[in-house]
């Protein structure tokens, strides 16, 4: 069908390829410098120092102390820790029951608020969001209650790309005196992450969004914010997350974090120039092609759409055999049979959403990849819609 | 002092450098086959077919199904999820309160019943240990109450090497019908694995101690056992652990633990006769040296002391010093001022379990090692109990 064999990587949303200068950085820290950071001799001790280094660069580009940031094993830990550590230290201080959310969080944090109501006692409520999924912080600010201890809104949707006006909300949280956590994975690489210009007290991240390995992640932690540990054991990360600490990865992470700011306006700028692209070429193009999530108010990476009278798995496999790679919203929700919880909380009816792809760019993309795409989806989509009596019954 | 620049590393118990084979089985899941396992799409197939290989070498080796192996971000979090997910999932199948264990556990254990004692309203306790730290199971029989939800004793020592008699504990925990972890961190890569010759029901594994990176670790949990996950989120470990697979380092474990157990038995020959001359050789040639854990029926590698008049810690520092990578006991308890918990609990008087050294060997020591060791380690001893007022007045 075509000549070029190269994959074409389009899903930098699901995970990223780790930079070779990452890997670089990582190498000497398994053979070499391998030391238990806890330990007293010299090599623990160049094991500390990096660690040391790595948080304060951490803490530099959230412009927050080195000691209010923790390193996890990853996102999903990090929400884990925000969510369950706030929560029960709070209730056992007699601040309450109550967390407030959204529908469109990333499963880390929705998962866990159910399980935090269904095997813990807490009342959740979910604030709405509007067709772009966007949440309205005067809707969070009504939400709140006398027994709030928590509010989490994700800074930017996994799915659509959407950014939450995280700054309104956390004015509004730290008003009533309310910690305020934001999942920002899809986020770190991109936007902005000062956590005072942020208003926030508690932000994930993971590195294998922003080239870095997946395995490591980070929660900052504002001073003062009470936080009940997950994982108990040594006194590693101030008593806040036990276990040996992942000195490779960790230096990665950081090391990944820095090259990611070190050029973020002008790679972003490249990238949404290419989304752009897609976006307008897609809609102009494909017909019954919609745009999800907010038309501009979005990540530089992010060009998410549905497409009426056929199924995103198919789009995929059909994109695969072409050589590239999408999917049609969150990895972590591969496999499940319905339509996507954030299409539909942004009120898309189950059937268009069923038809979902995200496209999210990266580093590596180019324009002849944009090429490459329109050169091939029109013809996927339309054959499928050939396929589909419900096309047919239109 | 010496000519010698090459540093001995004898804290292998702390930490292994990562084999350059391993680092070489993890490399390509960086930069090339980096896809989310998660994905649908080749690149997202190929890294979920090196994590069901992963699953299959650990299952091989643990005699277990795959599904049983549940991957973590290290061994600290494996024991938090035993004790937490099956105490809590048990209480709420209305089983009870009440959790067996030991008073020499890692603090992943040990802290984590405190923790589940203090903010969860568990009742823990505590079996006694004899003077070599060994659990004697009629003790745990007696222990066992109706309301009794689980049983977790460590299967080595990591501080004075004692093997513990897991069968049988694990047999009468079998009989009562009761959940048996064992926190085998210590135990992975030098003694038998096989959970059913073992009896558990769960098991820890850390990858950092047999030559695999830090950040890994494995929870077996035998099918049918209740447990509440400690980490939610997506789907993946079977629901059982949220967050995208760190696919390096699972690759990286699954090959250090074969590498390990290729050739346990004549490493461990080898080996143990280093800690045999060691053992010989130290209580011999230093005055009021005592060998601390059991005489015969510990690690292969583990070599532990206590010298009286003396502080481990300022050991320590001389023989990192002279070359010599040491620690005085866990390096998760580094910077607690008090003495050795597990020490105290086999009876051995604080003032004398102050003076603990733990030397642990590895694949790389050689002979020539513990004769470097027996070249100071005499020397500095005898140094420091020069300057000792409790020396001076004994």
């Amino acid at each position: 069908m075509t000549e070029r064999m190269r994959t074409i990587y389009l899903d930098h949303a699901a995970t990223t390829a780790v930079d070779p200068k990452v890997v670089e950085a990582m190498i000497p820290y398994f053979t070499e410098h391998y030391g238990n950071a806890s330990s007293i001799y010299s090599l623990g001790r160049e094991a500390r120092k990096a660690l040391d280094e790595a948080r304060r660069t951490v803490a530099d580009i959230l412009g927050c102390k080195p000691e209010e940031v923790i390193f996890t094993s990853c996102g999903s830990e990090s929400d884990n820790l925000a969510l369950r550590g706030v929560s029960l230290a709070r209730r056992e201080a007699g601040k309450g029951n109550h967390i407030i959310t959204s529908p469109i969080e990333h499963h880390a944090v929705g998962h866990t608020c159910e399980h935090l109501e269904e095997h813990f006692g807490f009342e959740v409520t979910y604030v709405p969001v509007d067709e772009h999924g966007v949440v309205d912080p005067d809707d969070v600010g009504r939400a709140i209650r006398d027994d709030t201890v928590l509010i989490s809104i994700m800074y930017a949707n996994n799915e659509v790309g959407t950014i939450e006006p995280i700054a309104e909300i956390g004015k509004i949280a730290k008003e009533k005196g309310i910690p305020f956590h934001t999942d920002a994975v899809q986020a770190g690489g991109t936007l902005d992450l000062n956590v005072d210009g942020l208003n926030v007290d508690l932000l994930s991240l993971s590195a294998h969004k922003f080239y870095g390995p997946k395995g490591v992640g980070v929660l900052y932690v504002r001073n003062g914010t009470p936080l009940l540990p997950t994982q108990t054991g040594g006194g590693h990360e101030r008593n806040r997350r036990a276990g040996t600490e992942n000195v490779p990865y960790i230096v990665g992470l950081a090391t990944a974090l820095r090259l990611a700011y070190d050029h973020v306006e002008s790679n972003n700028q490249r990238i949404a120039a290419l989304r752009d692209r897609l976006i307008d070429e897609i809609t102009a193009e494909i017909p019954d092609a919609q745009l999800t999530g907010h038309p501009t108010n979005r990540l530089p990476n992010n060009a998410s759409f549905v497409f009426k009278y056929v199924e995103g798995e198919a789009i995929l496999l059909n994109l695969d055999l072409a050589g590239i790679c999408a999917s049609s919203g969150s990895a972590c929700t591969t496999g499940e049979a319905e339509p996507s919880f954030v299409l539909t909380a942004m009120g898309i009816p189950p059937e268009i959403a069923h038809g979902s792809l995200r496209l999210t760019l990266g580093r590596e993309n180019t324009a002849a990849d944009v090429d490459y795409v329109m050169s091939v989806l029109p013809g996927i989509v339309e054959k499928l819609r050939m396929m589909s009596p419900l096309y047919a019954a239109r």
